[in-house]
Formats: C-alpha cells, sequence, structure tokens
C-alpha cells in the first residue's frame, strides 16, 4: 500500500520534472567545458549555421584566440593542452561576435563584463573548490554607517563552528579594487573556499572575513540597492578620503554583532588595488588598529609628502606583526610600488615583500590571499 | 598639505581604475535594456558583422520573436510596447546564434539556463526590486541531516532587525520545484526582495524564510559541492519520500540555531511544483506541524489511496489557519491540481483557492509568494 503511494509520488515527480517551465529557446546536452584527468580541457559549441567559431582564454598567449573545429552535427571543438592548475575565464566567438558558453552556468561578473569561468584542480586551484570540509557561512547584510550618512551592504565570512561554539575570532577586513565592491573578493576572489580549505588544513586559523564594499558613493553592488539593476562602471564617483575616514563604522558594526576579539593583535586588514591603497591609508591613519596589513597590486604614495610620512612613522612606532606587500612583475603598477618600498626602506619601516610573476590580475590576488591568510594571527 | 596627500590619491585612484584588469574582450558603452520612464523596453546589440538579429522575450506572444534593426553603427536595437510590472527574461539570436544580452549583467540560472532578466516596476514588479526599505539578511549555511547522512547547504533570510532585539520570529519553510535548488527562491523567486517590501509595507509579519535544498540527493546547489562545477540537470537520482521524511531535521537546525517561535501556529511551508508536492506531503506526514500549508502548482494524489487520505483525515482533524491552493490556468498540472481540490472538497478537507492566468512559471510563483506571505501568521 506504502509502494503505491510512493509510485504515485514518483510519477507525479517524473510528470512535474519533464513539463517543468522551460527556459527561452530549449537545452541541449552538450558538455563544456570538460576538464579531464590529465589537466586538458575540452570546449564544445552547438553553432551549424556559424562559419568560424574561436575561442579565446586567459591561459592562452597573446593574441589569445584559437579556431575551433566543426564536426558533422554542428558542434564546433577545441581541445586545450594541459592547464596548470587554475581558475581560467574565457569567451567564444561566433564569426566575430563575442559570446559566453551557453552550456557552461559558472560565470562571473568583473564591473559590466560576465564571463564563463572553470577550475583545473590538482594544485593550487584545489584551494577554489567546494571540498568535502567543513563549511563557514557567508551572509550578505547591511549595517549602519553614520559616516557615510547611510546603511550599507556587507559581506561576511564567518568560519566553520562559529555558530556552535562561545569562541571568540579574529577578523580579517578584505578589500576589493576600483569598479570592485562587497561581492568581489566572494565570487572572483573565491574567498569563502580558500578560507574553508585553508582552515580545514590546518593552515589558518579559523577567522572572520569581512568584504565592504569599498565605494562610499554606494549602498551597495549593482542590483543590489534602490539604485537598480543600472550598467556597472569603473567610474564610481566615491569621495576620496571617505572609505578610510568611516572605515570605523565598519569595525564597530563587527565588533558589536559578532564574537569576536576587539583588539589590535586580532584585526587584519588587506585589500587589491584600490583596496591595497585603502589598506596602507587605514592602517596609517588609524595607526594602533591593525596588528597585519596586506597590500596587495598597490602602491602607497612615494612623493616624500611629510604629513603623510609623519602617519607611516607613526604606525612604525606603535608596531605591527606584518606589513606584506606583493605585487606581479608585469604590473602596471610595478614601479609604483617599487618606489613606495624605496620609501619604506629609507625610513626603515619594516615590510616582507612578495614578487610574483603576472600582473593585476584575480589570478595573483588569488594566490595572494592564499598566501598572506595563514601568516595570521599567529 | 592635506590637500596634495587627497590629490595624489585621486591620481592614483583613476590610474588604477583606467588600467585595472580587463576582462577579455573589452567593453563598449550600450545601455541594454533601457527601461523607459512609459514601460517600454529598448535593446541594443552591437553585431556589425550579422545579417540578423532577433529578440525573444517571455512577454511576447508565441513563437515569441521579434526582429532587431541594425543602425549605421552596427548596432541592432528593438523597443517593446508598454509593459506590464513584472521582471522578465529575454534571449537574443545572432544569425540564429542565441545569446545572452552582453551589456546585461543580470542573470539568472533556471536549471542548465542562464538567462538575462530585467524588471518593469509602477506595479507589482516593485516587490522584486531592491527599495530604499530595511534589508533582512541572506546567509548560505550547512546544516547536518542524519536523516541523510550528510551535511547540506541552505539559504536563510532573516528579517530586518532580526539581529537587533531579543524577539522571536515565526517562520516559514519556502521549497523549490524540480531543477531547482536552495537558491532558486532567492534568485528567480527574488524571495528576499519580496520580503523586505512587504515587511516595510506593514503586509506581511516579520519572519524568517527558510529556503532548503529539496534534492536529497545533493549536498547543494551545483557549483556549491564537492561534486564541483558540474552542468545541472532536472534528472536528480533523489530518493522518493526522503525530503518529507528527512525534514525534521532542517526544522531541528533552525529552532536550535535561530531566535524563532517553535510551535504549530509559527510554522508555515510553501512550495512550487515538486516543492508544492512537498508541501502536501510533509504537512500531512507531520500533521501537527503547520499551521499554514501553501501549494503552488502542484497537485496531491486524487486516485483514493485509503493510507494516503488517512493521513489527510488527520490533518483535518488535527486542524490548521490555512491551506493555500494556488494554479495557473493553463498550468500542465491544472486538471490535476482540479482532482486533488475534488477529493479535498469530498473529505470536506478545507482549503482556499486562488487560481490564476498563465501557467507553470516563475512569473505565478513570485505573485503566490506575494499574496501567500501576507496571510501569514495573524
Amino acid at each position: 500500500m506504502k509502494k503505491s503511494i510512493i509510485l504515485t509520488f514518483i510519477i507525479a515527480l517524473w510528470s512535474i520534472a519533464s513539463f517543468a517551465q522551460q527556459a527561452l529557446g530549449g537545452a541541449t546536452n552538450i558538455i563544456s567545458p570538460e576538464v579531464h584527468n590529465n589537466q586538458t580541457v575540452t570546449f564544445r559549441l552547438l553553432a551549424p549555421n556559424a562559419k568560424e567559431v574561436k575561442i579565446s582564454g586567459d591561459w592562452m598567449p597573446a593574441p589569445r584566440s584559437a579556431d575551433m573545429t566543426k564536426n558533422a552535427d554542428g558542434i564546433w571543438t577545441y581541445t586545450t593542452s594541459a592547464l596548470a592548475s587554475d581558475l581560467y575565464m574565457y569567451s567564444f566567438f561566433v564569426d566575430r561576435f563575442k559570446t559566453t558558453d551557453p552550456n557552461n552556468v559558472y560565470l562571473i561578473r568583473d564591473v559590466a563584463t560576465v564571463t564563463n569561468v572553470f577550475i583545473v584542480g590538482n594544485g593550487k586551484a584545489d584551494l577554489y573548490q567546494v571540498n568535502n570540509v567543513p563549511h563557514g557561512t557567508v551572509a550578505r547584510r547591511w549595517y549602519d554607517s553614520p559616516g557615510n550618512n547611510k546603511k550599507r551592504r556587507i559581506t561576511i565570512y564567518t568560519p566553520p563552528n562559529y555558530e556552535n561554539t562561545n569562541e571568540k575570532y579574529p577578523v580579517l577586513y578584505l578589500l576589493h579594487g576600483a569598479g570592485g565592491d562587497e561581492e568581489a573578493w566572494i565570487a572572483l576572489g573565491r574567498a569563502s573556499q580558500i578560507m574553508d580549505n585553508l582552515i580545514a588544513q590546518g593552515k589558518a586559523k579559523p577567522m572572520l572575513v569581512v568584504m565592504t564594499n569599498g565605494n562610499n558613493a554606494q549602498e551597495a553592488a549593482p542590483g543590489e540597492s534602490s539604485m537598480g539593476m543600472y550598467k556597472p562602471s569603473m567610474q564610481v564617483a566615491n569621495t576620496p578620503g571617505k572609505m578610510e575616514e568611516t572605515f570605523p563604522d565598519v569595525i564597530k558594526f563587527i565588533e558589536s554583532n559578532y564574537r569576536v576579539k576587539a583588539d589590535k593583535a586580532n584585526r587584519a586588514i588587506a585589500g587589491l588595488s584600490m583596496g591595497g591603497g585603502h589598506t596602507i591609508n587605514i592602517s596609517r591613519l588609524h595607526p594602533n588598529t591593525f596588528d597585519y596589513m596586506g597590500v596587495f597590486s598597490a602602491p602607497g604614495a612615494a612623493d616624500g609628502n611629510a604629513e603623510y610620512d609623519k602617519t607611516l612613522e607613526q604606525q612604525k612606532a606603535n608596531g605591527f606583526k606584518l606589513y606584506w606587500i606583493a605585487v606581479g612583475k608585469t604590473d602596471f603598477l610595478f614601479d609604483r610600488v617599487t618606489a613606495y618600498r624605496a620609501k619604506l626602506d629609507q625610513m626603515g619601516f619594516p615590510y616582507k615583500y612578495r614578487e610574483s610573476e603576472g600582473g593585476h590580475t584575480w589570478t595573483n590576488w588569488r594566490d595572494y590571499l592564499s598566501e598572506f591568510a595563514p601568516m595570521l594571527f599567529k
């Protein structure tokens, strides 16, 4: 008798499944991309009417383009050579029209562009995967920023087990670059996956990671505020210095709403590009607040401005555990980072330096987070 | 002196902004879609080499296709007539190749298809917008489900001010359909926007909304578990009855981790399609657990199975506040919903019935949530 009920329900489920709302246009069973065990990757695209299909991927040397080959079914394919472990982005060009891969639902927005991604494991990108380890919680909240006279959206990672203990945790404040927002580190930066994995491996201490919106002109990421679904832009009308001035609003919110250790030894701040600039400025203007600074792909002022330098002298005099500067050899800011380092050297301002390959890229910023987080709170 | 520091920083910001990592392929200043004040919408697509570009949108009558017109700059445009307030989806066809709109970063995944969306306001879809009202928190967490022998991912909306009071709140458990997961209601269903707005207007009581993953074969949505970034499918190898059997794990998790009112009068459950089936089954198999049921576009068994009917009789005998059945006139399940209602009528099982236009669509499910939530906990 019970079986027939279950059977009825199976039939109901199947009929629902078969007829459920179809997205416009139909679907196929094409798998793309397919990451093979030998780290090669095959892409497939159904475009029977196209005369030419190319693929462009960020692992390719310039001009970043390769021809795809059409088979009898109208499916164009391309297989890479073995790729190093990383998170990659790619696009197709169908008769020179740039498009995403309709068979890959994994896309990430960077400013105003949405691009397909895939991960090749067996190396550093294992940290970017969701693995079978305890997972933290990721919350999108709104906090009050009296300094900006508005409520603002913020992304907060609490580590695995946070909800099940009475323990207090340290906090990493993690800042995005120009064109980014409170979604940048969690999406492009794979911050929650990196932290879950580093914590599971015992390489990083359990900590909160607080991802702010560094554009004081915004309440929230595009589409997440009452400004609606507008087209994102690099040109946000920020007031210079406002992010630095109002950062105590963020710290106050975190320390009065979460079970955290509210002292210098348990606060870290890091950021990329514009967020690296914010990190330099927030840490020197609030010079007894953070014991750990991570400056990714960003310079401070190197022009010998006395007032500016006085704040660095004060930061040095107060002391801290780590001031970590990382930059890629081909970063367009490399020379300015070098000039800033020369000034710090001259001042005897202690820092650690990490020079990587590559440039001003999320590949580097994921690496930097993966290296920086294990150095914190130890 | 201070001005020159700020000036230096402005220059640094601008140079960072100008040179920051470019997504593959470059960008243009095309705005698409543009929703005009008179509720018409203009779409634009740069495709200078294309011979034909069509647009397909879910507001169009069959065959859902319209020609776009090319201007001298190679930009194809199309403007709709005035559209009723709603959230819409659309695709372009460039020389018959189906593509998303590269100038619209707002996309939602439905099973294995990612589609652009836009909202036309001045009506019911004002509830789907992020408005200038207090916002709840949306958390992605993992909970332990001993019944499924796994940790599972869950999406939880806590209402505005939840964190700032000692108040206890009622809970709506909100279930997705086949092909969906714990991301469906928050993304396609605009659940957090609908709840923020209904609560701000005083139309719904502040409540938690708990969005589970109804596929017991999954730990989490595609891309969010150790199964990696696989292609989603309607065909998930679920064990029939397991969702119903293990639902107490979800309730236990919520009631031991959140400040909620843990009694029948303060529990509601609702779902669409497969989740409507789950709602019927969970509420009749745990017949003294929920005072409010919302069955969206789904039938129960109408075949007069005695054991099944006994559970409904028990549910009726225990009593409840609301059993709300909603279905669209052109839903493929309409006749089966009618048959189920006939059985309930025969049993004297009390329910309220809402018959809408349209079929098995998210347009209807957003409507149903917008109507159901205000009836709860009053």
